[in-house]
Protein backbone atom coordinates (compact mmCIF):
# COMPACT_ATOMS: atom_id res chain seq x y z
CA UNK A 1 0.00 0.00 0.00
CA UNK A 2 1.16 3.40 -1.17
CA UNK A 3 -0.46 5.38 1.20
CA UNK A 4 0.16 3.26 4.47
CA UNK A 5 1.03 5.70 6.62
CA UNK A 6 -2.23 8.31 5.12
CA UNK A 7 -4.52 5.32 5.88
CA UNK A 8 -3.45 4.37 9.26
CA UNK A 9 -3.83 8.53 10.25
CA UNK A 10 -7.68 8.37 8.90
CA UNK A 11 -9.74 7.34 12.21
CA UNK A 12 -12.71 6.48 12.59
CA UNK A 13 -15.64 7.93 14.58
CA UNK A 14 -18.66 5.90 15.02
CA UNK A 15 -22.03 7.50 14.60
CA UNK A 16 -21.20 10.14 13.11
CA UNK A 17 -22.89 12.49 11.59
CA UNK A 18 -25.49 9.86 12.56
CA UNK A 19 -25.99 6.56 14.46
CA UNK A 20 -24.80 3.89 12.38
CA UNK A 21 -22.62 5.70 10.14
CA UNK A 22 -18.80 5.18 10.49
CA UNK A 23 -16.75 8.55 9.57
CA UNK A 24 -13.55 8.51 8.24
CA UNK A 25 -11.52 11.91 9.68
CA UNK A 26 -8.75 13.39 7.48
CA UNK A 27 -7.83 15.70 10.45
CA UNK A 28 -4.98 13.87 11.66
CA UNK A 29 -3.94 13.93 8.47
CA UNK A 30 -3.99 17.74 7.91
CA UNK A 31 -2.06 17.77 11.41
CA UNK A 32 0.85 15.45 10.15
CA UNK A 33 2.71 17.38 7.55
CA UNK A 34 4.65 14.81 5.97
CA UNK A 35 1.25 12.88 5.43
CA UNK A 36 -0.45 15.81 3.66
CA UNK A 37 2.34 16.98 1.58
CA UNK A 38 2.55 13.29 0.48
CA UNK A 39 -0.93 13.73 -0.62
CA UNK A 40 -1.16 16.48 -1.94
CA UNK A 41 1.91 15.71 -4.33
CA UNK A 42 0.17 12.36 -4.96
CA UNK A 43 -2.99 14.21 -6.09
CA UNK A 44 -1.04 17.24 -7.94
CA UNK A 45 0.61 14.47 -10.28
CA UNK A 46 -2.62 12.78 -10.99
CA UNK A 47 -3.53 15.98 -12.18
CA UNK A 48 -0.63 16.03 -14.54
CA UNK A 49 -1.32 13.21 -15.69
CA UNK A 50 -4.65 13.52 -17.14
CA UNK A 51 -2.97 17.13 -18.30
CA UNK A 52 -5.36 19.45 -16.54
CA UNK A 53 -5.66 23.29 -17.00
CA UNK A 54 -7.86 23.85 -13.67
CA UNK A 55 -8.59 22.36 -10.50
CA UNK A 56 -11.95 22.86 -8.68
CA UNK A 57 -12.13 21.58 -5.40
CA UNK A 58 -15.56 20.81 -3.89
CA UNK A 59 -16.56 22.22 -0.49
CA UNK A 60 -15.32 22.54 2.11
CA UNK A 61 -12.48 19.78 2.55
CA UNK A 62 -12.35 19.84 -1.36
CA UNK A 63 -10.61 23.67 -1.07
CA UNK A 64 -8.16 22.23 1.52
CA UNK A 65 -6.76 19.49 -1.07
CA UNK A 66 -8.09 20.97 -4.17
CA UNK A 67 -6.32 24.68 -3.98
CA UNK A 68 -3.22 23.34 -2.92
CA UNK A 69 -3.27 20.94 -5.80
CA UNK A 70 -3.67 24.23 -7.87
CA UNK A 71 -1.22 25.89 -6.65
CA UNK A 72 1.34 22.90 -6.75
CA UNK A 73 0.41 22.88 -10.54
CA UNK A 74 0.31 26.42 -11.04
CA UNK A 75 -2.75 26.03 -12.04
CA UNK A 76 -6.65 28.07 -11.74
CA UNK A 77 -8.59 26.99 -8.70
CA UNK A 78 -12.02 27.22 -9.11
CA UNK A 79 -14.06 26.38 -5.77
CA UNK A 80 -17.67 24.27 -5.98
CA UNK A 81 -20.04 25.69 -3.07
CA UNK A 82 -22.78 25.37 -1.43
CA UNK A 83 -25.97 27.30 -2.27
CA UNK A 84 -25.92 31.11 -2.07
CA UNK A 85 -22.38 31.48 -1.14
CA UNK A 86 -20.58 32.70 -4.26
CA UNK A 87 -21.47 36.14 -5.10
CA UNK A 88 -20.86 36.66 -8.60
CA UNK A 89 -22.97 34.93 -11.50
CA UNK A 90 -23.65 30.83 -10.68
CA UNK A 91 -25.35 27.89 -12.40
CA UNK A 92 -26.41 24.99 -9.41
CA UNK A 93 -26.78 21.29 -9.94
CA UNK A 94 -28.59 18.86 -7.61
CA UNK A 95 -27.66 15.77 -6.17
CA UNK A 96 -30.12 13.25 -3.97
CA UNK A 97 -29.29 12.75 -0.46
CA UNK A 98 -30.55 9.85 1.35
CA UNK A 99 -33.23 11.93 2.43
CA UNK A 100 -34.35 14.85 0.32
CA UNK A 101 -31.76 17.01 -1.85
CA UNK A 102 -28.46 18.79 -2.21
CA UNK A 103 -27.15 21.42 -4.39
CA UNK A 104 -23.67 22.83 -5.04
CA UNK A 105 -22.59 26.19 -7.37
CA UNK A 106 -20.17 27.48 -9.29
CA UNK A 107 -19.34 30.76 -11.05
CA UNK A 108 -20.53 31.15 -14.82
CA UNK A 109 -17.13 32.77 -15.50
CA UNK A 110 -15.19 30.27 -13.38
CA UNK A 111 -13.80 28.15 -16.76
CA UNK A 112 -13.54 28.59 -20.28
CA UNK A 113 -15.04 26.33 -22.97
CA UNK A 114 -12.69 23.45 -23.97
CA UNK A 115 -10.15 23.87 -20.79
CA UNK A 116 -9.22 20.75 -19.19
CA UNK A 117 -10.57 20.48 -15.37
CA UNK A 118 -9.74 17.73 -12.91
CA UNK A 119 -11.64 17.83 -10.25
CA UNK A 120 -10.78 17.16 -5.98
CA UNK A 121 -12.22 16.15 -2.84
CA UNK A 122 -11.62 14.57 0.39
CA UNK A 123 -14.22 11.44 -0.09
CA UNK A 124 -15.52 9.56 -2.73
CA UNK A 125 -18.69 7.94 -1.23
CA UNK A 126 -21.61 7.37 -3.51
CA UNK A 127 -20.67 9.91 -5.66
CA UNK A 128 -23.45 11.89 -5.80
CA UNK A 129 -21.82 15.38 -5.51
CA UNK A 130 -18.69 14.33 -7.73
CA UNK A 131 -21.30 13.31 -10.38
CA UNK A 132 -22.72 16.84 -9.90
CA UNK A 133 -19.91 19.08 -9.92
CA UNK A 134 -18.87 17.29 -13.25
CA UNK A 135 -22.08 18.25 -14.63
CA UNK A 136 -21.43 21.95 -13.42
CA UNK A 137 -17.99 21.92 -15.24
CA UNK A 138 -19.38 20.23 -18.40
CA UNK A 139 -22.39 22.70 -18.44
CA UNK A 140 -19.78 25.77 -18.91
CA UNK A 141 -18.65 23.95 -22.03
CA UNK A 142 -15.02 22.50 -20.20
CA UNK A 143 -13.84 18.90 -20.15
CA UNK A 144 -13.86 17.09 -16.94
CA UNK A 145 -10.61 14.68 -17.90
CA UNK A 146 -10.63 13.14 -14.33
CA UNK A 147 -11.96 12.84 -10.40
CA UNK A 148 -9.36 12.68 -7.60
CA UNK A 149 -10.02 12.01 -3.84
CA UNK A 150 -8.32 11.20 -0.84
CA UNK A 151 -10.39 8.85 0.50
CA UNK A 152 -12.96 6.10 -1.79
CA UNK A 153 -15.49 4.08 0.55
CA UNK A 154 -15.66 1.46 -2.20
CA UNK A 155 -18.70 -0.04 -0.65
CA UNK A 156 -20.88 2.45 -1.90
CA UNK A 157 -20.26 2.12 -5.07
CA UNK A 158 -19.27 5.61 -6.22
CA UNK A 159 -16.50 4.63 -8.82
CA UNK A 160 -20.24 3.71 -10.68
CA UNK A 161 -21.95 6.78 -10.26
CA UNK A 162 -19.25 8.54 -12.33
CA UNK A 163 -19.10 6.13 -15.28
CA UNK A 164 -16.81 6.46 -17.97
CA UNK A 165 -14.98 9.32 -15.40
CA UNK A 166 -11.52 8.28 -14.62
CA UNK A 167 -10.83 8.44 -11.22
CA UNK A 168 -7.84 7.94 -8.92
CA UNK A 169 -8.65 7.58 -4.87
CA UNK A 170 -5.60 7.54 -2.72
CA UNK A 171 -6.73 4.92 0.07
CA UNK A 172 -9.38 2.89 -0.35
CA UNK A 173 -11.76 1.41 2.54
CA UNK A 174 -14.20 -1.67 1.76
CA UNK B 1 1.49 48.78 -3.22
CA UNK B 2 3.01 45.11 -3.07
CA UNK B 3 0.33 43.52 -3.95
CA UNK B 4 -1.30 45.71 -6.21
CA UNK B 5 -1.94 42.81 -8.62
CA UNK B 6 -3.81 40.78 -6.02
CA UNK B 7 -5.97 44.34 -5.15
CA UNK B 8 -6.63 44.73 -8.92
CA UNK B 9 -8.19 40.83 -9.05
CA UNK B 10 -10.68 41.64 -6.29
CA UNK B 11 -13.74 42.24 -7.72
CA UNK B 12 -16.99 44.22 -6.42
CA UNK B 13 -20.04 42.83 -6.09
CA UNK B 14 -23.05 44.92 -5.07
CA UNK B 15 -25.86 43.77 -2.95
CA UNK B 16 -24.24 40.66 -1.96
CA UNK B 17 -25.09 38.86 0.47
CA UNK B 18 -27.72 41.54 1.18
CA UNK B 19 -29.08 44.94 -0.18
CA UNK B 20 -26.34 47.58 0.72
CA UNK B 21 -23.68 45.29 0.95
CA UNK B 22 -20.36 45.51 -1.43
CA UNK B 23 -19.14 42.08 -1.55
CA UNK B 24 -15.15 42.02 -2.25
CA UNK B 25 -14.92 38.49 -4.33
CA UNK B 26 -11.49 36.78 -4.53
CA UNK B 27 -12.49 34.10 -6.35
CA UNK B 28 -10.66 35.86 -9.49
CA UNK B 29 -7.18 35.71 -7.59
CA UNK B 30 -8.14 31.73 -7.54
CA UNK B 31 -8.08 32.27 -11.06
CA UNK B 32 -4.45 33.31 -11.32
CA UNK B 33 -1.94 31.06 -9.88
CA UNK B 34 0.59 33.71 -10.18
CA UNK B 35 -1.23 35.69 -7.65
CA UNK B 36 -2.97 32.58 -5.70
CA UNK B 37 0.84 32.09 -5.25
CA UNK B 38 2.13 35.26 -4.26
CA UNK B 39 -0.50 35.69 -1.85
CA UNK B 40 0.08 32.34 -0.09
CA UNK B 41 3.99 32.68 -0.26
CA UNK B 42 3.72 36.42 1.71
CA UNK B 43 0.97 34.58 4.42
CA UNK B 44 3.95 31.49 4.38
CA UNK B 45 6.41 34.40 4.98
CA UNK B 46 4.75 36.22 7.95
CA UNK B 47 3.86 32.46 9.79
CA UNK B 48 7.50 32.50 9.08
CA UNK B 49 8.30 35.95 10.55
CA UNK B 50 5.90 35.00 14.03
CA UNK B 51 7.31 31.61 14.60
CA UNK B 52 4.53 29.75 13.93
CA UNK B 53 4.00 25.86 14.81
CA UNK B 54 0.55 25.14 13.54
CA UNK B 55 -1.66 27.00 10.97
CA UNK B 56 -5.47 27.24 11.94
CA UNK B 57 -7.56 27.91 8.69
CA UNK B 58 -11.35 29.31 9.34
CA UNK B 59 -13.90 27.62 7.32
CA UNK B 60 -14.56 27.81 3.95
CA UNK B 61 -12.16 30.20 2.37
CA UNK B 62 -9.77 29.89 5.23
CA UNK B 63 -9.09 26.36 4.22
CA UNK B 64 -8.09 27.19 0.57
CA UNK B 65 -4.83 29.81 2.29
CA UNK B 66 -4.52 28.40 4.97
CA UNK B 67 -3.99 24.83 3.77
CA UNK B 68 -1.51 26.14 1.35
CA UNK B 69 0.24 28.29 4.17
CA UNK B 70 0.88 25.22 6.41
CA UNK B 71 1.94 22.97 2.96
CA UNK B 72 4.15 25.63 2.60
CA UNK B 73 5.84 26.21 6.14
CA UNK B 74 5.15 21.73 6.91
CA UNK B 75 3.34 22.64 9.73
CA UNK B 76 0.10 21.35 10.86
CA UNK B 77 -2.61 22.41 9.54
CA UNK B 78 -5.93 22.77 11.87
CA UNK B 79 -9.48 23.41 10.34
CA UNK B 80 -11.54 25.42 12.24
CA UNK B 81 -15.34 24.74 11.55
CA UNK B 82 -19.12 25.75 11.29
CA UNK B 83 -20.63 23.98 14.27
CA UNK B 84 -21.66 20.25 13.75
CA UNK B 85 -19.37 19.82 11.24
CA UNK B 86 -16.38 18.44 13.09
CA UNK B 87 -16.48 14.53 14.10
CA UNK B 88 -14.29 13.92 16.93
CA UNK B 89 -14.91 15.90 20.50
CA UNK B 90 -14.97 19.78 20.37
CA UNK B 91 -14.71 22.94 21.89
CA UNK B 92 -17.08 25.65 20.61
CA UNK B 93 -16.95 29.67 20.65
CA UNK B 94 -19.98 32.08 19.54
CA UNK B 95 -19.30 35.43 18.01
CA UNK B 96 -22.52 38.01 17.34
CA UNK B 97 -23.62 38.47 13.60
CA UNK B 98 -24.94 41.76 12.90
CA UNK B 99 -28.87 39.60 13.36
CA UNK B 100 -28.36 36.76 15.38
CA UNK B 101 -25.42 35.00 17.04
CA UNK B 102 -22.90 32.13 14.85
CA UNK B 103 -20.45 29.74 15.91
CA UNK B 104 -17.13 28.23 15.03
CA UNK B 105 -15.67 24.84 16.46
CA UNK B 106 -12.35 23.12 16.98
CA UNK B 107 -11.27 19.10 17.69
CA UNK B 108 -10.47 19.40 21.50
CA UNK B 109 -6.54 17.61 19.98
CA UNK B 110 -5.95 19.90 17.20
CA UNK B 111 -3.62 21.94 19.26
CA UNK B 112 -0.44 21.63 22.02
CA UNK B 113 -0.53 23.93 24.90
CA UNK B 114 2.06 26.11 24.22
CA UNK B 115 1.97 25.55 20.49
CA UNK B 116 2.25 29.01 18.67
CA UNK B 117 -0.70 28.98 16.33
CA UNK B 118 -1.13 31.34 13.32
CA UNK B 119 -4.37 32.06 12.34
CA UNK B 120 -5.57 32.30 8.50
CA UNK B 121 -8.78 33.44 6.65
CA UNK B 122 -9.24 35.20 3.25
CA UNK B 123 -11.47 38.47 5.28
CA UNK B 124 -11.01 40.86 8.28
CA UNK B 125 -14.34 42.67 8.61
CA UNK B 126 -15.32 43.09 11.97
CA UNK B 127 -13.07 40.19 13.45
CA UNK B 128 -15.66 38.65 15.12
CA UNK B 129 -15.23 35.33 13.55
CA UNK B 130 -11.41 35.81 14.33
CA UNK B 131 -11.70 36.84 17.78
CA UNK B 132 -13.46 33.65 18.65
CA UNK B 133 -11.08 31.58 16.78
CA UNK B 134 -8.10 32.92 18.81
CA UNK B 135 -10.53 31.94 21.92
CA UNK B 136 -10.80 28.38 20.61
CA UNK B 137 -6.93 28.40 19.97
CA UNK B 138 -6.47 30.06 23.69
CA UNK B 139 -9.44 27.28 25.15
CA UNK B 140 -6.62 24.36 24.45
CA UNK B 141 -3.57 26.34 26.41
CA UNK B 142 -1.85 27.48 23.05
CA UNK B 143 -0.62 30.57 22.06
CA UNK B 144 -1.76 32.57 19.63
CA UNK B 145 1.06 34.63 17.87
CA UNK B 146 -0.98 36.23 15.26
CA UNK B 147 -3.24 36.07 12.20
CA UNK B 148 -3.17 36.92 8.69
CA UNK B 149 -5.89 37.59 6.10
CA UNK B 150 -5.45 38.37 2.53
CA UNK B 151 -8.36 41.11 1.97
CA UNK B 152 -8.71 43.88 5.18
CA UNK B 153 -11.93 46.35 5.05
CA UNK B 154 -10.32 48.74 7.01
CA UNK B 155 -14.13 50.88 8.14
CA UNK B 156 -15.07 47.40 9.85
CA UNK B 157 -11.73 48.27 12.59
CA UNK B 158 -11.52 44.23 13.05
CA UNK B 159 -7.86 45.17 14.03
CA UNK B 160 -9.75 47.08 17.20
CA UNK B 161 -11.78 43.88 17.71
CA UNK B 162 -7.95 41.99 17.92
CA UNK B 163 -6.57 44.09 20.19
CA UNK B 164 -2.94 43.60 21.47
CA UNK B 165 -2.91 40.60 18.13
CA UNK B 166 -0.16 41.24 16.03
CA UNK B 167 -2.37 41.78 12.44
CA UNK B 168 -0.99 41.22 9.04
CA UNK B 169 -3.18 42.10 5.84
CA UNK B 170 -2.16 41.75 2.43
CA UNK B 171 -4.79 44.00 0.88
CA UNK B 172 -6.76 47.01 2.46
CA UNK B 173 -9.84 48.50 1.38
CA UNK B 174 -11.26 51.58 3.14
Amino acid sequence: MEHSLTQSLIRDIPDFPKPGIVFKDITPVLAHPDAFRRVVGDMASYAREVQAEAVAGIESRGFIFGAAVALECKLPFVPIRKPGKLPYKTIREEYELEYGVNAIEMHTDALKAGQRVVVVDDLLATGGTAAAAIRLVRRLGADVVGAVFVVELGFLRGRAALKDMPVRCLVRFD
